[in-house]
């Protein structure tokens, strides 16, 4: 007997996501979700739960999952420091999960819990559309992290005749390059970062997986004169959505990528993985963009204020 | 800094409900309760949390509010049978809730875990909207139990000369008798049940507090031929809206009080302590009987076909 789909007045079905991570209480994913869930009509509450760093163990991850499936969440977004950590935890992984070998995020279907990774499909979905189907010859990734591992699989299944990964750790970006090299359409290797002004000269884009250019890591993570009009200029950075690195590419009249697309893009798969319905990406970029330049008048009031204090002390 | 209080198109607080007990997946509460929230504009999401025998431990329970504190429920309804367990992991108590002993409704306040209880300030309101401010001379109460205790708290508030509590269980009824006594307005004893007749014939109104009139309770507390139209007579069983003894009410004349009103009052004053806005109870009120006309239908078409199926064999 199912009392709600033959009620007077059905409603739409209720949507319960939590966020679970370091440092996650002021993300924006969370007004993302709610937003595009309100324009779906649906009842959609989007909480973070904030991780102590001594809460990174599997045990304690086990434990978050266990006490969100018991009191009904239908999903979860994952991200750092587990994004790893909670590989074993789960019954079944989505193809691009498995490649990267990571999760962001994981959906309860009637008490199993299966893996997805949407940081891969929304990057791949945001180059697509800024970049386009290519072929796209030399591609080097800057940053062989959570981040950079997430691009270098999505970009492993694009148009691409090389990848070179880069980054200050040398092993990382080994590791990297062999673990995506394995399955891979493109030839991918790793370069050191003094090689990159060489990389570059005969590179046809550039993607930044590194944090330089968020406000707590001012600057770009290499020189900008070493960007020649020819490339294209990826960033995944998106607070703030034009990055020093962005501006330089622009004014040296490269195409651009905002990180914006695969932010949006990582909330529009997971909204769809979670609801089974059609994200509006066009509402949800403009949303983020909102939400964004929301926080930088914020913060910008904030210091403005602090700033008066000072001055009056 | 509070994102959510600057942005472009400023969203409503999104709010996280709960209901813990035994059997409360098919409950007409969560819908109640979302389609408030909607109406006030709200991602309302409430979820039921179905309680194995097992975890009906103050640990369990425990591990339980603890979880919803941590995964960002705003509140939780409480059921049968831990909402006396849930007492000692409480760090505050409504006057309600102190004065009958038992808890439907946490509220989450930043860490603290107040209880309240709508069951009796439902009752209470609902009385005095369907039988009116009184005096209300002597009244029976039929039922000692849980449901029992609430109604007689709330009568304890009222202008009654007497409360006469009557159970099978004369012990029940003597110590809900007592309890209630200490701190009320009205005299209040017990009555043995074959004292009942006697009772009504002194009697102003009676109060149904038991199960009886609900599907898997057919029939009445009481003989329907001890009501005489001078009785005002209330039903806390509200699926059916008209219960037996209500329907027998009615036909010999008497004011009848059903018992949707207590079931949206509790509702309706648990949806304002967890949002701090005022319930449309006229709507909540619509709603309900909507919900309880559609679980009947889809109750009665299972049996129809159900006893097509057996034809058919």
């Amino acid at each position: 007997m199912s009392l709600r789909s033959t009620g007077a007045s059905p409603e739409r079905r209720a949507v319960l996501i939590g966020l679970i991570g370091e440092g996650v209480t002021p993300s924006l994913t969370p007004p993302m979700h709610e937003r595009e869930g309100a324009r779906h009509g649906m009842p959609y509450v989007y909480r973070t739960i904030d991780l102590d760093p001594a809460e990174a163990t599997p045990d304690a991850v086990e434990g978050l999952l266990a006490s969100a499936q018991r009191l009904g969440f239908d999903g979860l977004n994952i991200t750092h420091p587990i994004k790893q950590t909670i590989l074993p935890l789960l019954d079944e992984l989505s193809p691009a999960a498995r490649r990267v070998g990571a999760v962001n995020t994981v959906v309860f279907d009637g008490g199993r819990r299966i893996g997805h990774n949407t940081d891969v499909t929304g990057f791949g979905q945001a180059f697509d559309e800024a970049i386009g189907a290519g072929p796209h010859g030399t591609v080097v990734l800057v940053g062989a992290g959570g981040a950079g591992a997430a691009v270098a699989t999505a970009l492993a299944e694009r148009d691409i005749a090389e990848l070179v990964i880069v980054d200050l750790d040398a092993r990382r970006a080994g590791e990297l390059a062999s673990a995506v090299d394995a399955a891979s359409r493109p030839s991918v290797r790793a370069a050191a970062p003094d090689a990159l002004a060489a990389e570059l000269a005969a590179a046809d884009g550039v993607v930044n997986a590194t944090p330089f250019g968020m406000a707590a890591h001012p600057g770009t993570a290499f020189d900008p004169a070493l960007l020649e009009p020819r490339l294209w200029v990826a960033d995944i950075v998106y607070r703030p959505v034009e990055t020093a690195l962005l501006a330089e590419a622009a004014a040296r009249g490269c195409r651009v990528m905002p990180g914006l697309g695969m932010a949006m893009g990582q909330a529009a798969d997971a909204f769809e993985i979670f609801t089974g319905e059609t994200a509006d990406r066009r509402a949800m970029l403009a949303d983020l963009r909102d939400l964004v330049a929301a926080e930088a008048a914020a913060a910008s009031a904030d210091s403005r204020r602090l700033h008066r204090r000072e001055e009056e002390q």
